[in-house]
């Protein structure tokens, strides 16, 4: 097992690749580029799989710019890669087997936005923050919040989703629509505005999550909501990490809707603790926050401070104050800088996996058992009303040694996870990184049927080859 | 254009089937049925397509018996459809090709509960009413409920929702995993009980809305809720359909969660008054069910009854009392009934459409004056929240004059909706009688997409043929 992926994927012919950066310079001019330096920051990944620059970066503006790339990408054989701001983390990016990435940031346009619908229409390559504060004025929000300032459109192909996914769901919840470019360089629609739709194949759902490898998102219409009224947030600290998913389990069987349920291991309090110069207990903490009128957040807090007490929870706090709210979720918004403090100079290696919530605390206590036996550090974040977690490991990428430690503990994370009814993936996705747990969580005929899909809509094997389905 | 369904596809050869039929009844005795009683029962359909039986119904019980049966059919060629409660709308259990139908209705056994995990795993024969009635003392329901009391198995295949989509979403939203028979008997998994995941394609949800013409469903794993604490019905008769479409815009940006909002207009109320002995004032009328906690539900009703006097409501009532519930949803729960009264002897046509909830009052508008214009009668109820609506249009089916006039109403309802930006089918699927409406709404490309994938995973399109994809 190696956390390298080769893939040994064969490169296009040299005479086929010149062919297609000379077709594509006639076509976009200067908007090909070329140089070392940009083919390098297009492979970049936020993981500690090595960057697999692509031949070309075409700065696209228009459909009809990816129109014309897959065009000639295809009529080439050669590979084509969607890039929208590379905050993937599972070599999503990378082009093992060269070929030419679409640059998507320019598609920014927000083209139209349906204030009665709770919908809009974007392009690909509109980043969240963007989008919202756009919408602000009229009072709407999109709600899925992966951390990062990532575009819709690659949120959409990774299915990603974060803190807010426990009320309003992931991108595959909040997709109504998607227009994709296919290998001939015809557009599919794969829906239409109306909230529901029972007409055919679900084809959005197909593309949500297919990390580019089926053809390439020009186009995006996803549901908005109403910001709501009133937001409180709360921080309740715990002595186990078992009383916090108690506490998360009963809140959501009794039907609280919380809006974001955020556990913090004892280690990242310490690290938080440390970093943000807060006073916060050692121990397992949840952050919560409520969206509601005033008076259902008042409930919502109330209820869930009863819940916390049942289960061992200490101090209960909470305010709708919007400086009080920043304070009290300085641990969660400071948690990546903190960590990368308590080892400056390591590489910070981000995974993810999600259990049914019934096996949160187990997977998690288990996990920072393994920690403690493989003397590796990685404090824990959790989504966790749903069953959610991310570990941040920190490691010295020089030193082979403590690598192999590093990879041992993924490897029996993904494991643990999987023989717990989980996934070897929540939201970060199967990029290059995780291929090799996939047969092991769904079976080969799972594995077949991917194969078979992809296969019937791109034939050729020119878009982002090498990602998601292990090499036969 | 016409209603009825020719397709003209090609029956097996009479050889082939009749070495099916002896496979069949070799493996399966007495639970191979070929009378043409149950046959027929089994083409049953709540349209007014023509039945067209299958050949043969084979009663399962376990998942082996349906990895025999489509390792039989698939040995000679011949069709196979699944059967749940023949509820579906548009032929979706009909066999024009002729073949094997699959009963599932004894494969309806709830193999596991897990509360803390709000999941359950089931066969798909399990109904929703045995289901509810199943977790009703842990304080558990399965939320979707279309009216019929259909299998989850038939749900899942044709994306159902009904009238609590607005807040707990459709079958999509609410199968965490499945497990499908394919071609060779080979069963695929296609997720985890982890409640969410990005580990590759979705398959889950390509199977979910297929109508079994991909793979025959063996078992799923669906998500749960909890009952909620308090249920409140309120309902509020307005001026105008725009007026009750605009209230419920509100409610909806504002956040409101309601868990079912329904819309009769005048023609349904006229109808529930004259069979139920009610005296609603005959305008369209809105019955609203609001779910939470004792405060939350007077909050969310309180919040509700202020939109609605802004918008042109009349007198707003609610209740949380059972007993008082159930009487101001009387005039929903008889609609089905008080229609039929109206023209004693006529058949009803159930069709429905959805679209952009901005568009639904002017959809609804014009559909009304369609009718007048036909000199047709057909209520109209919606689930208001998602934009979807029903007609139950009433004809005398051996009337040719009238049933072209109910021909032309239909085709004109599906044109309006798409041209609102709306589907052709919110809920009851394409099966045989939507099958025309399927190009003018997502276009040529997305039904290649579609064929490719049949072929794909139904390389001999033995799962229930000529259903979805129109014949090329």
């Amino acid at each position: 097992m190696s956390l390298i992926i080769t893939n040994n994927l064969p490169r296009p012919e040299p005479q086929a690749l010149a062919s297609t950066v000379e077709a594509l310079a006639a076509r976009f001019g200067n908007r090909l580029i070329t140089s070392q330096a940009v083919r390098e920051q297009h492979a970049h990944t936020t993981t500690w799989l090595p960057a697999q620059p692509p031949d070309a970066v075409v700065m696209a503006q228009e459909t009809s710019d990816i129109q014309d790339v897959v065009r000639i990408c295809a009529k080439y054989g050669v590979p084509v890669i969607a890039f929208g701001t590379g905050t993937s983390l599972e070599g999503q990016v990378n082009a093992p087997a060269g070929g030419i990435c679409i640059d998507l940031r320019d598609m920014n346009r927000i083209l139209e936005v349906h204030t009665e619908d709770l919908d809009c229409v974007i392009q690909p390559g509109v980043t969240r923050k963007a989008l919202n504060e756009h919408l602000r004025d009229q009072g709407l929000f999109f709600p899925i919040d992966p951390g990062a300032d990532a575009s819709l459109g690659g949120m959409a192909s990774t299915r990603a989703s974060g803190t807010n996914a426990v009320r309003y769901g992931t991108m595959r919840d909040n997709v109504l629509a998607l227009k994709v470019v296919r290998g001939d360089g015809k557009i599919i629609t794969t829906g239409t505005r109306a909230k529901k739709s029972s007409a055919g194949y679900d084809l959005t759902h197909l593309f949500v999550g297919a990390e580019g490898t089926l053809g390439i998102i020009s186009e995006l219409t996803i549901k908005l909501r109403g910001i709501p009224e009133t937001i409180a947030a709360a921080a309740c600290s715990f002595e186990t990490v078992r009383g916090a998913c108690q506490a998360t389990i009963l809140a959501i069987q009794t039907g609280i809707p919380v809006a974001r349920i955020e556990l913090l291991n004892a280690a990242q309090v310490k690290a938080c603790n440390s970093y943000s110069k807060l006073s916060l207990p050692e121990t397992p903490l949840l952050l919560l926050e409520f969206h509601g009128s005033e008076i259902e957040v008042a409930e919502q807090s109330k209820n869930f401070k009863e819940i916390a007490a049942e289960c061992g929870g200490g101090e209960f706090t909470w305010t709708t104050k919007p400086e009080d709210r920043t304070k009290l979720w300085q641990a969660r918004h400071d948690a990546y800088w903190s960590v990368k403090a308590l080892r400056p100079g390591a590489g910070v290696v981000a995974t993810d996996v999600c259990v049914p919530i019934s096996r949160l605390a187990d997977c998690v206590t288990e996990t920072e058992e393994d920690l403690k036996r493989l003397n590796l550090l990685s404090p824990i974040v959790g989504h966790v009303g749903d069953g959610n977690f991310h570990c941040s490991l920190l490691c010295d990428v020089d030193d082979a040694e403590e690598m192999a430690r590093g990879e041992d503990f993924m490897h029996r994370l993904v494991e643990r996870a999987q023989s717990m009814g989980g996934t070897c993936t929540g939201e970060h996705g199967i990029g290059q990184g995780k291929q090799k747990y996939l047969e092991a969580e769904l079976g080969t005929e799972a594995l077949d049927a991917m194969r078979a899909l992809k296969k019937a809509l791109d034939p050729q094997n020119i878009f982002n080859p090498g990602k998601i389905l292990p090499a036969v």
